[in-house]
């Protein structure tokens, strides 16, 4: 085991009607709130009405429309707002983008620069509001880690930044907010969650037992439940089990005593900065590929345990056992209704070179579990078409 | 799953060295530290020496001596220094019990009346001083949750108490400490965090299918890894995986989700009660008894779920698979080095009775995982003889 630091310091409140704490979870703070939210889908939910009637006490300043992929335009508005009404809290009610541009308000707020600053450079984070947040997706993880990520389509650029100040001090799960989610959205949030387990199962630092049957423990969880969630939106038992595998997948728990890059994450980045598509969905087309490419004598092992522990596979024979693994992933994001080759979702041939060049040039690669070459990427991807 | 709260604040820094990270941790609350231990094994370990070489800008009060069993007595002490002294930050360095101490120091040193209140009505525990923990033991969890179990002598009461303002600030994990522990406590610990778990995994509200597959990861680990430690006591991939294992099992993670009474626990109190035993090597005993007794239609699923994902056995006949999981449980604690009759550790067939009125007068034995009458109890302790 690696050394390591822990600490997911988010006050969890999970379940149906968890709301009914939020009034409670902010007074701590102040009672000045910043909400921000997304498009349409928290009216819908008829989650928006409750929250006003709730905080009728407090006093809200609303930033709607954060876009799916948040961008720094919001961001500079949040600060603002932030800084004209002297914000106390920043509530974020909605999927990770909604959270993710939450933060870098909050960390903003007490920047006096241009907030992109705090995205090119974390080191510039320093004092940040308190987040609280109402979560609405099952995916990034977003609600109890430091976390975030922001786009600016100027310089046409998105980053990854992060601090420990940035992880919310409190997060409402309520699964029956998922249960009007698109069929798309609960299979792509799944293969997200489960490509977040899988850069940290497979990792070069490699030796944490229990840490890696944590992992096991979360990916059969969405093994278990996508399908069922798929088939019964409103079943609750499915939609709960793929939440808390959601937040519990990148809050630092499975990664801990563990150590090494990430792969198809960085991958994908340039899929979805190339084509813009859906996240999850480029995950689950990369995923199948890269592990294929780097089946060989010294990831066997590692392949034969996610066959015989996520899966539940036997056999003599290793290879044949491994590849069993990796076919039954392919086989489960095909059976979950994700177009799993890049001709499906209109990414082209020859674009595949650039994307593999922007990968290596954006990200270290050699790092990664089973280093690659810009070369190796190229073949990942190719093999995905 | 049931609505659940999660919040497990404390920063862990885990893995050699850590204790390089103390002078930092403290800063944050203040100058002004009660330093509580227990006996000499910190100032075996070097621990005590290295402590006050890094802390030599702070003011440190000492209370030594707590007891294994900690007593309302060095509370009262520790309360009272912490009043004297100004105190800012309670420093526990040692296992369970020390840091169960500090925790009501903690909350007494803003309690005009006896600390022994906060013990029989945690209702009253209010504010608390900030809580640091060096961790010598894996065996309680104490670490990262509000629990603290005190003793007092005079009045032969033993409870628990909590609250979530006792949760560690900080703890740090060097699975090194734990090279010098003799074979018994190694076994004995072990046995502690196992029966955590059990009475977390076998429990009434039982539809937490992620929370328990986190159950069966740390079970795993425990077995996986105790007999390698008790082989090799300075193997730190066994120490470190057996350290996090103890902390996880009771931070409220493995049993989100979940509910009902324990089981084994309230009865091993009355052993320990009654008989001044090892609370792990009690827990050991009744385990499979329990289990066996328990055994029936209704219990078969799970027991199955445990024989196989625990143990990895297989088979057709239910009753056969959960049994050969059962049985395996006794010999695991057996081959650790576990006296695994009542008749070893000395307890007489004539207390039996007054144990089993006992656990029923202090506990609601209706609401475990299967209710269980004076007379249940009676039985299971007589099949340990």
């Amino acid at each position: 085991m690696n050394n390591f630091k822990f600490h997911a310091r988010t006050d969890i409140r999970f379940g149906r009607d968890q709301i009914i704490n939020l009034p409670g979870l902010l007074t701590a703070y102040g009672k000045n709130v910043l909400l921000v939210y997304g498009g349409g889908s928290i009216k819908k939910l008829g989650l928006y009405g409750q929250i006003i009637d709730l905080l009728k006490g407090f006093s809200i300043v609303e930033l709607p429309g954060v876009e799916p992929n948040p961008r720094i335009t919001s961001v500079r508005e949040g600060v603002r707002l932030c800084k004209q009404h002297k914000i106390d809290v920043v509530l974020a009610v909605g999927g990770g983008s909604c959270i993710d541009a939450a933060k870098v308000i909050a960390g903003g707020a007490f920047y006096d620069g241009d907030p992109w600053d705090l995205v090119v450079d974390p080191s510039k984070i320093d004092e940040v509001l308190p987040i609280v947040t109402v979560l609405t997706l099952a995916a990034t993880g977003s609600e109890m880690n430091g976390n975030a990520v922001i786009s600016n389509m100027e310089t046409k650029e998105k980053f990854g930044t992060g601090s420990p100040n940035f992880i919310p001090m409190a997060s409402i799960l309520d699964p029956t907010y998922l249960f009007t989610l698109p069929k798309t959205q609960t299979a792509a949030g799944t293969a997200d969650i489960m490509s977040h387990v899988y850069e940290q199962y497979f990792q070069k630092d490699d030796e944490a037992y229990l840490s890696d049957c944590l992992c096991e423990s979360i990916l059969k969880t969405c093994i278990k439940y996508c399908p069922v969630a798929l088939e019964n939106p409103k079943d609750y038992e499915a939609r709960s089990n793929l939440m808390w595998a959601s937040t519990l997948a990148l809050n630092g728990l499975v990664c801990a005593g563990k150590g090494g890059a990430w792969t198809c994450h960085p991958i994908e980045h340039e899929l979805s900065a190339f084509y813009d598509i859906t996240h999850g969905v480029g995950l689950a087309i990369v995923t199948p590929s890269w592990m294929r490419y780097i089946l060989r004598e010294k990831t066997l092992h590692k392949f034969c345990n996610y066959a015989r522990n996520v899966w539940d596979f036997e056999g003599e024979d290793s290879m044949e056992l491994a590849t069993k693994g990796i076919d039954a992933t392919e086989n489960f994001f095909k059976e979950c209704g994700i177009p799993m080759t890049l001709k499906e979702v209109a990414i082209e041939d020859k674009s595949i070179h650039d994307m593999a060049v922007a990968t290596t040039n954006h990200n270290d690669m050699e790092s990664c579990y089973v280093g690659l070459s810009t070369e190796d990427i190229e073949t990942i991807l190719k093999n995905c078409l």
